[in-house]
């Protein structure tokens, strides 16, 4: 084992923008800037120079990946049913955010959200009956992410729950998400209550079938481009998804129409969707994992293609590692907590959400998105400073997702884990916060820097490839 | 008659930002700011003076003028035909885009907009019998402005022409305006071929009922919430309305559908909307008017309520002149012409759209939407010095409307025309720029400075009120 010196919590973000851009530029004065001193991690030299005998295979290999993701085209194709459709699913498994975690590791909103599974999947009648089945051993559990799928918060998917099918149309390969809830007492964040499991039902029963009906009708709908839009209008496709559900109902709407079945649930399909910001963010999500999964395996790249946290441990893979993962102990976010709450109310780090940064957008995209800053704290300049910060952990930048405000540069892309450790700057998270008990909710929104932990774990690992 | 020498021509706006903030910023390193020197207008020392003796007074209005601007709260309410609602609206009046105009003096778009709108009324068969008709003593014209109406571009209305009824829910005046064609072959832009007169009759026949019946159902609609929502989304709410477009689709849909008589012509009107991002335009524009004429009628004061072009001349009024207009030639645009374009095909400004302008949108509120300079010209760094110069000569800032990239500053509000004359700044108008010739259409879209002629009439009015 190499020494490695890991500081524990939140590494500061450097700060490379203008402290407070819009006074100053008022002023029309000279303006500073101040990029503050880090010190660097503690890196065992013989790691350091097996790492640099191997940037240049690195380098190509990275340039390869960054190619694939470039060129990754995500479409929503149709929905279906999680068994139909969900590789390896079935009636026994529960598929969660995050890496590989045992019930009895699990955070408390991770097993209220089991808990509300099986009550809908009529598995259990109870929550204490569902708790009962849900340690035993008849119930099994993977991450979403081994099975061509992803989740928000708590990221569960059962059996029958109705999915999203969203498709690289470069690569062919597929993603799979459920319907977003809403916010509230809603299953990602560990609510199970009966309110919960009726609004599952209704999903279920009435937003699955019209929204398949009207997707079908438009045969699919363009991802890449309502996500390069959205990015125009203020969203980081993260933590706001106004634009992009406005954009979305924009298009299904016409849709909805011609395959009505049904006024009255239509009309609710529509309401719900007006009373859900968020619900683009179930979208955004599988259009990253699809475009990030067709660059798993290449060889020697040492770019991230998956940052994800299951309340409990937050994980990476690599493009050049396969299925392999990278953990260390998810943190609990400095965030902006909501009236009556603090650091204290709040669960570790959790969620496959992550994928958006690992894809260029959420905090990467966050100069996008200067009106989130009243939601996760920070100014204007912070905003610019957070994206502009994450160019120096990047490959490169994307061509297809660009930021008004920076000139239409294109969004940081192609997390380099070499990067991240010999800069000391660790991607920057653009997150919701749930409380730590079950079936509270959401108690904080934040930007948080990712633990340093897994990436120096991968780090070694290129090291000894 | 003072001395007064006006300097013909667009006045360059002082450059106050940063020219390459995103270069800039990466760099991280110090950035100069110039701002460009301006020479003063020459004024005569007599009229300086008594305006000087006259600020006191002036300075209490303008506070008084703005906090109705700031108070002003504008709601669709309703849809109605022209002529039951607009005062002093008759089959032989035609409303048109800024000041005073007789039909000899009427540049080509305005002209084809009213041969179009005679033969949508039935009052002419052809084009050649338009014509003859629109140069008769019969019909008579008079300024949107003056009918409590508003237009864009040729800004024509004419008696059964269906329009939104917007109302300053504060003081409870109304301002009416037509619904938005879409782009290419318009009214607007002076076209009047069949597909135009067939489009309008689609409009009354369809989308009006269809709307109508939806808005009903709602009560009303808050433009105030949806016009600072669209500042957070990339719109200027002038020349990029795409997410307050967004935004009516998502409130209208649900209400479209519980009060749906016919489905295909419920999809026809989702789908028009959906293709035409301007479609709210015809909603910021009424709103605007509705929040500034409150303010009309405080003695002595110097803030601008209305600005506006017919195509020939630029025409402005004041809270403390009534109905009075102070007009100078309105100007060619320097803009980005369309491919195949340029200057020489251009027709002077024109439209009543200048009035998002004086409500503390469109130019003034551009460094929201940094997108746009794809479609205006420029960088986000002009996006950001627009708008931040717009604050010299303004009287406050906007309570309502914010400018998340300036740290939610509220937009610049309350055109002075003693600040616009003294600092030698016009107004800047975010444009879309008509060909001179009737029924062409758009040939391009910029950023321009409102003539100062206009400004300096006004200047002198007070100094001798």
């Amino acid at each position: 084992m190499s020494k490695i010196n890991i500081k524990q919590g939140h590494l500061k973000v450097i700060n490379v923008g203008l402290e407070n851009f819009a006074r100053n530029i008022t002023k029309a004065g000279h303006t500073a800037v101040d990029v503050a001193w880090k010190p660097p991690l503690s890196i065992d030299k013989a790691l350091r120079q097996s790492i640099a005998d191997r940037k240049p295979a690195m380098t190509e290999a990275n340039q390869k990946a960054l190619e694939i993701i470039q060129a990754g085209k995500p479409a929503l194709v149709g929905m279906g049913i999680a068994e139909d459709l969900i590789p390896g699913m079935h009636k026994n498994l529960i598929l969660h955010a995050g890496p590989p975690i045992s019930w009895d590791k699990m955070c408390g909103p991770m097993r209220g959200a089991i808990i509300g599974a099986l009550i809908y999947e009529g598995r259990a009648e109870n929550p204490e009956a569902a708790e009962k089945l849900a340690a035993s051993k008849e119930i099994s559990y993977a991450p979403c992410h081994e099975h061509n799928a992803i989740g928000p918060m708590a990221g569960i998917i059962s059996s029958s729950m109705p999915v999203f099918i969203v498709q690289n149309e470069t690569s062919g390969n597929f993603c799979y998400a459920t319907q977003n809830e809403g916010l509230g007492k809603v299953l990602r964040y560990g609510a199970y209550s009966e309110e919960v499991i009726k609004r599952l039902r209704w999903m279920d029963a009435v937003l699955y079938p019209v929204l398949k009906r009207a997707i079908e009708d438009l045969g699919k709908i363009d991802l890449q481009s309502l996500i390069a839009q959205a990015l125009h209008m203020g969203d980081e496709v993260h933590n706001r998804n106004r634009a992009g559900t406005s954009l979305l109902i924009r298009q299904l709407a016409p849709a909805l129409l011609r395959t009505m079945q049904n006024v009255e649930e239509t009309t609710q399909v529509l309401s719900f969707i007006n009373g859900n910001d968020h619900f683009f963010l179930n979208l955004s999500m599988p259009a990253g994992k699809a475009v990030l999964d067709a660059a798993r395996k290449v060889p020697n790249s040492s770019l991230v293609v998956a940052m994800t946290r299951n309340g409990t441990e937050f994980g990476i893979q690599l493009s050049g590692f396969g299925d392999a993962w990278f953990t260390g102990p998810a943190l609990v976010p400095d965030a902006l907590y909501f009236p009556g709450y603090s650091k204290a109310d709040a669960n570790p780090d959790i969620g496959d959400s992550a994928i958006t940064e690992t894809a260029g957008w959420g905090g990467f995209a966050i100069a996008a998105a200067p009106a989130i800053v009243q939601f996760v704290g920070g100014n204007a300049a912070d905003a610019l400073n957070y994206t502009v910060s994450m160019y120096e952990i990047c490959h490169g930048e994307s061509r297809n997702y660009q930021i008004p405000g920076l000139d239409f540069r294109g969004t940081p892309l192609g997390i380099d884990v070499i990067k991240v450790v010999e800069n000391n700057l660790s991607p920057i998270i653009d997150t919701g916060v749930a409380h730590k008990d079950p079936g509270v909710g959401q108690v904080g929104a934040g930007v948080v820097n990712a633990p340093m932990e897994p990436f120096m774990r991968a780090y070694e690992a290129l090291a000894k490839n």
